[in-house]
Protein backbone atom coordinates (compact mmCIF):
# COMPACT_ATOMS: atom_id res chain seq x y z
CA UNK A 1 0.00 0.00 0.00
CA UNK A 2 1.49 3.12 -0.96
CA UNK A 3 0.50 6.74 1.13
CA UNK A 4 1.27 9.97 -1.20
CA UNK A 5 2.45 13.08 0.72
CA UNK A 6 -0.43 12.52 4.08
CA UNK A 7 -0.33 15.37 6.27
CA UNK A 8 -2.35 14.03 9.12
CA UNK A 9 -0.37 11.50 11.78
CA UNK A 10 -3.17 10.01 13.09
CA UNK A 11 -4.84 9.30 9.51
CA UNK A 12 -1.09 7.51 8.92
CA UNK A 13 -1.28 5.52 12.38
CA UNK A 14 -5.69 4.14 11.64
CA UNK A 15 -4.46 3.79 8.07
CA UNK A 16 -1.34 1.32 9.35
CA UNK A 17 -3.76 -0.04 11.54
CA UNK A 18 -6.27 -1.29 9.00
CA UNK A 19 -3.32 -2.82 7.31
CA UNK A 20 -2.83 -4.62 10.59
CA UNK A 21 -6.17 -5.80 10.69
CA UNK A 22 -6.39 -7.21 7.20
CA UNK A 23 -3.26 -8.96 7.15
CA UNK A 24 -1.38 -5.94 5.10
CA UNK A 25 2.58 -5.76 5.41
CA UNK A 26 4.03 -3.54 2.96
CA UNK A 27 3.47 0.20 3.62
CA UNK A 28 5.04 2.77 0.99
CA UNK A 29 5.26 6.45 2.22
CA UNK A 30 5.65 9.20 -1.16
CA UNK A 31 7.08 12.51 0.17
CA UNK A 32 5.75 12.59 3.70
CA UNK A 33 5.61 15.45 5.67
CA UNK A 34 8.54 15.06 7.91
CA UNK A 35 7.40 15.98 11.32
CA UNK A 36 3.84 14.21 10.43
CA UNK A 37 5.84 11.47 9.17
CA UNK A 38 7.89 11.02 12.50
CA UNK A 39 4.99 11.61 15.02
CA UNK A 40 2.97 8.78 13.53
CA UNK A 41 6.12 6.35 13.48
CA UNK A 42 7.10 7.17 16.81
CA UNK A 43 3.60 7.06 18.01
CA UNK A 44 2.43 4.49 21.30
CA UNK A 45 1.58 1.11 19.64
CA UNK A 46 2.27 2.09 16.06
CA UNK A 47 2.24 -1.10 14.19
CA UNK A 48 5.80 -3.04 13.30
CA UNK A 49 4.46 -2.13 10.00
CA UNK A 50 4.62 1.09 9.81
CA UNK A 51 7.47 1.33 12.19
CA UNK A 52 9.65 -0.67 8.87
CA UNK A 53 7.70 1.47 6.16
CA UNK A 54 9.50 2.16 3.04
CA UNK A 55 10.12 6.04 2.63
CA UNK A 56 10.55 7.76 -1.15
CA UNK A 57 10.83 10.81 -3.11
CA UNK A 58 8.30 10.32 -5.95
CA UNK A 59 5.51 7.86 -6.67
CA UNK A 60 7.57 6.54 -9.35
CA UNK A 61 9.63 4.73 -7.16
CA UNK A 62 7.37 3.49 -4.69
CA UNK A 63 5.73 1.67 -7.03
CA UNK A 64 8.59 0.79 -9.44
CA UNK A 65 8.02 -2.87 -9.20
CA UNK A 66 5.00 -2.93 -9.16
CA UNK A 67 2.83 -4.52 -12.31
CA UNK A 68 -0.69 -3.36 -11.75
CA UNK A 69 -0.97 0.45 -10.05
CA UNK A 70 -4.22 1.01 -8.39
CA UNK A 71 -5.18 4.64 -7.76
CA UNK A 72 -8.27 5.34 -5.29
CA UNK A 73 -10.30 8.60 -4.65
CA UNK A 74 -12.85 10.84 -5.22
CA UNK A 75 -13.69 11.04 -9.21
CA UNK A 76 -16.16 13.87 -9.42
CA UNK A 77 -14.08 16.84 -9.92
CA UNK A 78 -12.02 15.23 -13.06
CA UNK A 79 -12.64 12.70 -16.04
CA UNK A 80 -10.54 10.07 -15.79
CA UNK A 81 -7.90 8.68 -18.11
CA UNK A 82 -8.02 5.37 -17.49
CA UNK A 83 -10.53 2.47 -16.49
CA UNK A 84 -12.56 2.66 -13.89
CA UNK A 85 -13.46 -0.01 -11.64
CA UNK A 86 -15.92 -0.08 -8.40
CA UNK A 87 -14.68 -1.44 -5.10
CA UNK A 88 -16.53 -4.54 -4.91
CA UNK A 89 -15.35 -5.24 -8.71
CA UNK A 90 -11.39 -5.10 -7.47
CA UNK A 91 -10.44 -8.01 -6.02
CA UNK A 92 -10.58 -10.37 -9.32
CA UNK A 93 -8.34 -8.26 -11.00
CA UNK A 94 -6.14 -7.86 -8.06
CA UNK A 95 -5.90 -11.96 -7.60
CA UNK A 96 -5.24 -12.32 -11.37
CA UNK A 97 -2.29 -9.87 -11.05
CA UNK A 98 -1.21 -11.55 -7.80
CA UNK A 99 -1.49 -15.58 -9.47
CA UNK A 100 1.17 -14.47 -12.41
CA UNK A 101 3.25 -13.30 -9.97
CA UNK A 102 2.37 -9.80 -10.35
CA UNK A 103 2.85 -6.96 -7.64
CA UNK A 104 -0.12 -5.05 -6.57
CA UNK A 105 -0.06 -1.15 -5.19
CA UNK A 106 -3.02 0.30 -3.76
CA UNK A 107 -2.42 4.20 -3.91
CA UNK A 108 -4.22 7.01 -1.77
CA UNK A 109 -3.51 10.63 -1.82
CA UNK A 110 -2.65 13.04 0.65
CA UNK A 111 -6.51 13.98 2.74
CA UNK A 112 -7.20 17.48 1.38
CA UNK A 113 -6.94 16.86 -2.57
CA UNK A 114 -6.71 13.32 -3.51
CA UNK A 115 -3.71 11.98 -5.60
CA UNK A 116 -2.36 14.54 -8.56
CA UNK A 117 -2.96 13.88 -12.09
CA UNK A 118 0.79 13.24 -12.54
CA UNK A 119 0.36 10.62 -10.12
CA UNK A 120 -2.86 9.46 -11.33
CA UNK A 121 -0.67 8.79 -14.51
CA UNK A 122 1.52 5.82 -12.74
CA UNK A 123 -1.83 3.70 -12.43
CA UNK A 124 -3.23 1.38 -14.47
CA UNK A 125 -6.60 1.75 -13.06
CA UNK A 126 -8.83 3.63 -10.57
CA UNK A 127 -11.04 2.29 -7.96
CA UNK A 128 -13.90 4.11 -6.59
CA UNK A 129 -15.41 2.96 -3.38
CA UNK A 130 -19.77 3.79 -4.14
CA UNK A 131 -20.23 6.59 -1.52
CA UNK A 132 -23.24 8.94 -1.53
CA UNK A 133 -22.84 11.81 -4.24
CA UNK A 134 -23.92 13.97 -1.04
CA UNK A 135 -21.20 13.13 0.50
CA UNK A 136 -18.22 10.96 -1.45
CA UNK A 137 -15.60 12.02 -0.18
CA UNK A 138 -13.77 9.15 2.58
CA UNK A 139 -11.71 9.84 5.39
CA UNK A 140 -7.86 8.34 4.46
CA UNK A 141 -8.39 5.73 7.20
CA UNK A 142 -11.83 4.86 6.80
CA UNK A 143 -10.91 4.61 3.14
CA UNK A 144 -8.37 2.63 3.49
CA UNK A 145 -9.75 -0.09 5.75
CA UNK A 146 -12.66 -0.30 3.09
CA UNK A 147 -10.45 -1.12 0.54
CA UNK A 148 -8.30 -3.14 2.53
CA UNK A 149 -11.96 -4.90 3.77
CA UNK A 150 -12.90 -5.70 0.69
CA UNK A 151 -9.60 -7.84 -0.85
CA UNK A 152 -9.54 -10.02 1.95
CA UNK A 153 -13.54 -9.92 1.83
CA UNK A 154 -13.08 -11.95 -1.45
CA UNK A 155 -10.08 -13.69 -0.19
CA UNK A 156 -7.43 -11.74 -2.05
CA UNK A 157 -4.03 -13.36 -0.66
CA UNK A 158 -1.08 -11.45 0.35
CA UNK A 159 1.93 -13.62 -0.30
CA UNK A 160 3.66 -13.50 3.08
CA UNK A 161 7.29 -12.90 1.50
CA UNK A 162 7.87 -11.97 -2.01
CA UNK A 163 10.65 -12.72 -4.16
CA UNK A 164 12.95 -9.74 -3.96
CA UNK A 165 13.97 -10.70 -7.69
CA UNK A 166 11.29 -11.96 -9.53
CA UNK A 167 11.93 -14.75 -12.35
CA UNK A 168 11.18 -12.80 -15.79
CA UNK A 169 9.14 -14.49 -18.11
CA UNK A 170 7.87 -14.37 -21.37
CA UNK A 171 3.94 -13.99 -19.78
CA UNK A 172 4.85 -11.35 -16.56
CA UNK A 173 3.65 -8.41 -16.79
CA UNK A 174 6.14 -5.38 -17.28
CA UNK A 175 7.05 -3.44 -13.82
CA UNK A 176 6.37 0.09 -13.60
CA UNK A 177 9.55 1.06 -13.05
CA UNK A 178 10.02 -0.85 -16.39
CA UNK A 179 7.51 1.10 -18.12
CA UNK A 180 9.46 4.58 -16.99
CA UNK A 181 12.55 3.34 -17.95
CA UNK A 182 10.71 2.44 -21.39
CA UNK A 183 8.92 5.76 -21.49
CA UNK A 184 12.23 7.50 -21.25
CA UNK A 185 14.17 6.07 -23.99
CA UNK A 186 11.06 6.62 -26.21
CA UNK A 187 10.63 10.23 -25.11
CA UNK A 188 14.39 10.58 -25.77
CA UNK A 189 14.19 9.32 -29.25
CA UNK A 190 10.88 11.96 -29.59
CA UNK A 191 13.14 14.35 -28.71
CA UNK A 192 16.23 13.45 -31.35
CA UNK A 193 14.06 12.86 -33.54
CA UNK A 194 12.10 16.45 -33.41
CA UNK A 195 8.68 14.61 -33.06
CA UNK A 196 7.70 17.34 -31.08
CA UNK A 197 8.00 21.39 -30.13
CA UNK A 198 9.40 21.91 -26.21
CA UNK A 199 6.02 23.13 -25.08
CA UNK A 200 4.29 20.23 -25.88
CA UNK A 201 6.70 18.12 -24.35
CA UNK A 202 5.01 17.45 -21.05
CA UNK A 203 1.60 17.03 -22.39
CA UNK A 204 3.74 14.03 -24.48
CA UNK A 205 5.29 12.19 -21.63
CA UNK A 206 1.82 12.63 -19.72
CA UNK A 207 -0.01 10.52 -22.73
CA UNK A 208 3.11 8.39 -22.98
CA UNK A 209 3.09 7.21 -19.43
CA UNK A 210 -0.92 6.67 -19.64
CA UNK A 211 -0.46 4.53 -23.11
CA UNK A 212 2.12 2.87 -22.23
CA UNK A 213 -0.18 1.47 -19.13
CA UNK A 214 -3.45 0.78 -20.66
CA UNK A 215 -1.01 -1.81 -23.35
CA UNK A 216 -0.77 -4.11 -20.59
CA UNK A 217 2.74 -4.83 -21.94
CA UNK A 218 4.30 -8.38 -20.86
CA UNK A 219 7.97 -8.05 -19.29
CA UNK A 220 9.23 -9.48 -22.43
CA UNK A 221 7.55 -7.06 -25.22
CA UNK A 222 9.14 -4.55 -23.24
CA UNK A 223 12.18 -5.44 -23.50
CA UNK A 224 12.09 -6.05 -27.13
CA UNK A 225 10.48 -2.54 -27.19
CA UNK A 226 13.23 -0.94 -25.54
CA UNK A 227 15.38 -2.43 -27.44
CA UNK A 228 14.14 -0.91 -31.19
CA UNK A 229 13.72 2.56 -29.81
CA UNK A 230 17.63 2.13 -27.96
CA UNK A 231 18.49 1.14 -31.78
CA UNK A 232 16.48 3.99 -32.85
CA UNK A 233 18.13 6.60 -30.44
CA UNK A 234 21.50 5.40 -31.31
CA UNK A 235 20.40 5.63 -35.28
CA UNK A 236 19.17 9.29 -34.66
CA UNK A 237 21.88 10.57 -32.37
CA UNK A 238 25.00 8.85 -35.13
CA UNK A 239 22.98 11.15 -37.69
CA UNK A 240 23.33 14.12 -36.02
CA UNK A 241 27.04 13.77 -35.54
CA UNK B 1 -26.60 3.44 14.09
CA UNK B 2 -26.07 3.00 17.80
CA UNK B 3 -23.00 4.16 19.86
CA UNK B 4 -22.51 3.34 22.96
CA UNK B 5 -20.21 5.71 25.29
CA UNK B 6 -17.90 6.69 22.38
CA UNK B 7 -14.89 8.58 24.32
CA UNK B 8 -13.02 10.00 21.30
CA UNK B 9 -14.50 12.91 19.63
CA UNK B 10 -12.42 12.17 16.72
CA UNK B 11 -13.94 9.17 16.28
CA UNK B 12 -17.92 10.20 16.65
CA UNK B 13 -17.29 12.61 13.97
CA UNK B 14 -15.38 9.71 11.91
CA UNK B 15 -18.62 7.24 12.25
CA UNK B 16 -21.10 10.07 11.37
CA UNK B 17 -18.93 10.89 8.08
CA UNK B 18 -18.64 6.88 7.09
CA UNK B 19 -23.05 7.37 7.59
CA UNK B 20 -23.04 10.04 5.29
CA UNK B 21 -20.41 8.68 2.90
CA UNK B 22 -22.81 5.19 2.85
CA UNK B 23 -26.24 7.03 3.18
CA UNK B 24 -27.35 6.20 6.65
CA UNK B 25 -29.06 8.49 8.34
CA UNK B 26 -30.41 7.76 11.97
CA UNK B 27 -27.81 7.57 15.03
CA UNK B 28 -28.13 7.16 18.15
CA UNK B 29 -26.00 7.59 21.21
CA UNK B 30 -26.04 5.98 24.21
CA UNK B 31 -25.14 7.59 27.93
CA UNK B 32 -22.57 9.96 25.92
CA UNK B 33 -19.55 11.02 27.95
CA UNK B 34 -20.76 14.92 28.09
CA UNK B 35 -17.83 17.17 27.28
CA UNK B 36 -16.91 14.79 23.84
CA UNK B 37 -20.16 14.42 22.91
CA UNK B 38 -20.80 18.30 22.94
CA UNK B 39 -17.51 18.54 21.19
CA UNK B 40 -18.04 16.16 18.33
CA UNK B 41 -21.34 17.88 17.95
CA UNK B 42 -20.38 21.11 17.48
CA UNK B 43 -16.81 20.26 15.10
CA UNK B 44 -16.45 22.45 12.24
CA UNK B 45 -18.43 20.40 9.22
CA UNK B 46 -20.21 17.78 11.56
CA UNK B 47 -23.10 16.14 9.24
CA UNK B 48 -26.50 17.05 9.81
CA UNK B 49 -27.19 13.42 10.68
CA UNK B 50 -24.70 14.28 13.82
CA UNK B 51 -26.01 17.32 14.97
CA UNK B 52 -29.21 15.84 14.78
CA UNK B 53 -28.56 12.12 16.54
CA UNK B 54 -30.41 10.90 19.00
CA UNK B 55 -29.23 10.85 22.71
CA UNK B 56 -30.45 8.11 25.18
CA UNK B 57 -29.71 7.10 28.54
CA UNK B 58 -29.49 3.17 27.85
CA UNK B 59 -29.55 0.44 25.09
CA UNK B 60 -32.62 -1.11 25.98
CA UNK B 61 -34.04 2.60 25.67
CA UNK B 62 -31.89 3.29 21.61
CA UNK B 63 -33.34 -0.04 20.27
CA UNK B 64 -37.07 -0.08 22.02
CA UNK B 65 -38.65 0.17 18.14
CA UNK B 66 -35.97 -2.11 17.02
CA UNK B 67 -36.77 -5.84 15.32
CA UNK B 68 -33.20 -7.31 14.70
CA UNK B 69 -30.40 -5.58 16.66
CA UNK B 70 -26.88 -6.64 15.65
CA UNK B 71 -24.09 -6.55 17.99
CA UNK B 72 -20.10 -5.71 16.74
CA UNK B 73 -16.75 -6.14 18.34
CA UNK B 74 -13.93 -8.52 18.46
CA UNK B 75 -15.68 -11.89 19.83
CA UNK B 76 -11.42 -12.52 20.95
CA UNK B 77 -11.88 -12.78 25.18
CA UNK B 78 -15.48 -14.08 25.42
CA UNK B 79 -17.98 -16.81 24.11
CA UNK B 80 -20.80 -15.36 22.44
CA UNK B 81 -23.96 -16.51 23.63
CA UNK B 82 -25.68 -15.44 20.32
CA UNK B 83 -25.42 -16.50 17.01
CA UNK B 84 -21.74 -14.70 15.55
CA UNK B 85 -22.64 -13.64 11.10
CA UNK B 86 -19.01 -13.08 9.89
CA UNK B 87 -19.61 -9.45 8.29
CA UNK B 88 -19.90 -10.70 4.63
CA UNK B 89 -22.96 -12.57 5.17
CA UNK B 90 -25.03 -9.71 7.24
CA UNK B 91 -26.51 -8.19 4.15
CA UNK B 92 -29.19 -10.69 3.58
CA UNK B 93 -30.36 -10.94 7.44
CA UNK B 94 -30.40 -6.95 6.89
CA UNK B 95 -32.41 -7.01 3.72
CA UNK B 96 -35.15 -9.60 5.23
CA UNK B 97 -35.74 -7.56 8.03
CA UNK B 98 -35.88 -4.58 6.45
CA UNK B 99 -38.48 -6.18 3.50
CA UNK B 100 -40.72 -7.29 6.60
CA UNK B 101 -41.04 -3.36 7.98
CA UNK B 102 -38.86 -4.62 10.63
CA UNK B 103 -36.01 -1.74 11.75
CA UNK B 104 -32.51 -3.12 12.53
CA UNK B 105 -29.99 -1.53 14.41
CA UNK B 106 -26.16 -1.82 14.20
CA UNK B 107 -24.24 -1.43 18.03
CA UNK B 108 -20.99 -0.27 18.33
CA UNK B 109 -19.38 -0.37 21.91
CA UNK B 110 -16.77 2.19 23.19
CA UNK B 111 -13.55 1.76 21.98
CA UNK B 112 -11.44 0.49 25.29
CA UNK B 113 -13.81 -2.52 25.92
CA UNK B 114 -16.66 -3.00 23.60
CA UNK B 115 -20.51 -3.83 24.66
CA UNK B 116 -20.55 -5.43 27.86
CA UNK B 117 -22.27 -8.67 28.28
CA UNK B 118 -25.03 -6.36 29.59
CA UNK B 119 -25.46 -4.81 26.53
CA UNK B 120 -24.58 -7.87 24.02
CA UNK B 121 -28.15 -9.19 26.25
CA UNK B 122 -29.93 -6.69 23.95
CA UNK B 123 -28.81 -7.93 20.86
CA UNK B 124 -30.46 -10.80 18.59
CA UNK B 125 -27.18 -11.73 16.65
CA UNK B 126 -23.31 -10.34 16.70
CA UNK B 127 -21.52 -9.47 13.23
CA UNK B 128 -17.84 -10.14 13.46
CA UNK B 129 -15.32 -8.52 10.72
CA UNK B 130 -12.62 -11.36 9.95
CA UNK B 131 -9.51 -9.48 10.82
CA UNK B 132 -6.03 -10.63 11.35
CA UNK B 133 -5.75 -12.96 14.60
CA UNK B 134 -2.34 -11.26 15.35
CA UNK B 135 -4.15 -7.74 15.46
CA UNK B 136 -8.02 -8.32 15.44
CA UNK B 137 -9.06 -5.19 16.84
CA UNK B 138 -10.32 -2.21 14.83
CA UNK B 139 -10.45 1.54 15.32
CA UNK B 140 -14.41 2.49 16.22
CA UNK B 141 -14.74 4.83 13.15
CA UNK B 142 -12.87 2.71 10.72
CA UNK B 143 -14.70 -0.29 12.00
CA UNK B 144 -18.31 1.47 11.08
CA UNK B 145 -17.07 2.33 7.74
CA UNK B 146 -16.27 -1.28 6.73
CA UNK B 147 -19.59 -2.56 8.05
CA UNK B 148 -21.52 -0.02 6.28
CA UNK B 149 -19.67 -0.25 3.14
CA UNK B 150 -20.77 -3.80 3.44
CA UNK B 151 -24.71 -3.36 3.58
CA UNK B 152 -24.83 -0.66 0.45
CA UNK B 153 -22.09 -2.80 -1.27
CA UNK B 154 -25.17 -5.59 -1.17
CA UNK B 155 -27.41 -2.77 -1.85
CA UNK B 156 -29.11 -2.83 1.45
CA UNK B 157 -31.40 0.10 1.17
CA UNK B 158 -32.20 2.02 3.99
CA UNK B 159 -35.75 4.01 3.80
CA UNK B 160 -35.66 7.52 3.85
CA UNK B 161 -38.23 7.50 6.20
CA UNK B 162 -39.59 5.33 8.17
CA UNK B 163 -42.91 5.74 9.83
CA UNK B 164 -42.66 6.65 13.19
CA UNK B 165 -45.34 3.77 14.27
CA UNK B 166 -45.17 1.00 12.10
CA UNK B 167 -48.56 -0.91 11.58
CA UNK B 168 -48.64 -4.11 13.77
CA UNK B 169 -49.30 -7.04 11.71
CA UNK B 170 -49.47 -10.87 12.39
CA UNK B 171 -46.22 -11.75 10.63
CA UNK B 172 -44.58 -8.49 12.36
CA UNK B 173 -41.57 -9.17 14.50
CA UNK B 174 -41.59 -7.83 17.91
CA UNK B 175 -39.50 -4.79 18.69
CA UNK B 176 -36.74 -4.39 20.91
CA UNK B 177 -38.73 -2.52 23.48
CA UNK B 178 -41.88 -4.96 23.61
CA UNK B 179 -39.79 -7.85 23.96
CA UNK B 180 -38.72 -5.78 27.02
CA UNK B 181 -42.13 -5.00 28.21
CA UNK B 182 -42.45 -8.91 28.10
CA UNK B 183 -39.17 -9.72 29.97
CA UNK B 184 -40.39 -7.08 32.85
CA UNK B 185 -43.78 -8.53 33.10
CA UNK B 186 -42.58 -12.57 33.10
CA UNK B 187 -39.82 -11.30 35.91
CA UNK B 188 -42.49 -10.02 37.89
CA UNK B 189 -44.48 -13.29 37.46
CA UNK B 190 -41.37 -15.55 38.00
CA UNK B 191 -40.94 -12.91 41.82
CA UNK B 192 -44.80 -13.64 42.41
CA UNK B 193 -43.74 -17.23 41.43
CA UNK B 194 -40.84 -17.56 43.91
CA UNK B 195 -39.31 -19.01 40.93
CA UNK B 196 -36.01 -17.82 41.52
CA UNK B 197 -33.56 -16.56 44.94
CA UNK B 198 -32.84 -13.69 45.47
CA UNK B 199 -29.31 -13.91 43.97
CA UNK B 200 -30.15 -15.82 40.85
CA UNK B 201 -32.50 -13.11 39.99
CA UNK B 202 -30.04 -11.40 37.81
CA UNK B 203 -28.34 -14.02 35.87
CA UNK B 204 -32.14 -15.03 35.15
CA UNK B 205 -32.82 -11.56 34.18
CA UNK B 206 -30.11 -11.84 31.50
CA UNK B 207 -30.83 -15.22 30.43
CA UNK B 208 -34.53 -14.16 30.00
CA UNK B 209 -33.47 -11.45 27.82
CA UNK B 210 -31.58 -13.41 25.61
CA UNK B 211 -34.17 -16.32 25.34
CA UNK B 212 -36.54 -14.33 24.02
CA UNK B 213 -34.59 -12.54 21.18
CA UNK B 214 -33.37 -16.33 20.59
CA UNK B 215 -36.88 -17.34 19.73
CA UNK B 216 -37.69 -14.74 16.75
CA UNK B 217 -40.96 -13.73 18.50
CA UNK B 218 -43.86 -12.29 16.57
CA UNK B 219 -45.34 -8.77 17.60
CA UNK B 220 -48.87 -11.20 17.58
CA UNK B 221 -46.70 -13.81 19.88
CA UNK B 222 -45.43 -11.39 21.59
CA UNK B 223 -49.25 -9.99 22.70
CA UNK B 224 -50.73 -13.34 23.47
CA UNK B 225 -47.59 -14.44 25.80
CA UNK B 226 -47.99 -10.80 27.27
CA UNK B 227 -51.72 -10.86 27.93
CA UNK B 228 -51.01 -15.21 29.64
CA UNK B 229 -48.33 -13.68 32.32
CA UNK B 230 -50.17 -10.69 32.91
CA UNK B 231 -53.25 -13.28 33.92
CA UNK B 232 -50.49 -15.74 35.66
CA UNK B 233 -48.94 -11.98 37.43
CA UNK B 234 -52.62 -10.91 38.81
CA UNK B 235 -53.52 -14.85 39.94
CA UNK B 236 -50.31 -14.79 41.76
CA UNK B 237 -50.94 -11.36 43.17
CA UNK B 238 -54.16 -12.50 43.82
CA UNK B 239 -53.92 -15.28 45.68
CA UNK B 240 -51.26 -13.85 48.04
CA UNK B 241 -54.03 -11.53 49.48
Amino acid sequence: MVLVSPRNPLNIGAAARAMANFGFRRLSVVAPFDPTWREARSAVGAPALLVNAAESATLAEAVADCTLVVGTGTLTRRKPEQPVVPLPELAPLVSRELAHAGRVALVFGPEKHGLTREDLSYCHLLVEIPTDPLQPSMNLGQAVAVCLYELTRCAVSVPESTPATPVPSVTSVASSGRLDLLAGVIEEAMRAAGYSPRAMQPANRHDLRLLLRRLSLTAHDTRRILGLFRRILWRLNHLEH
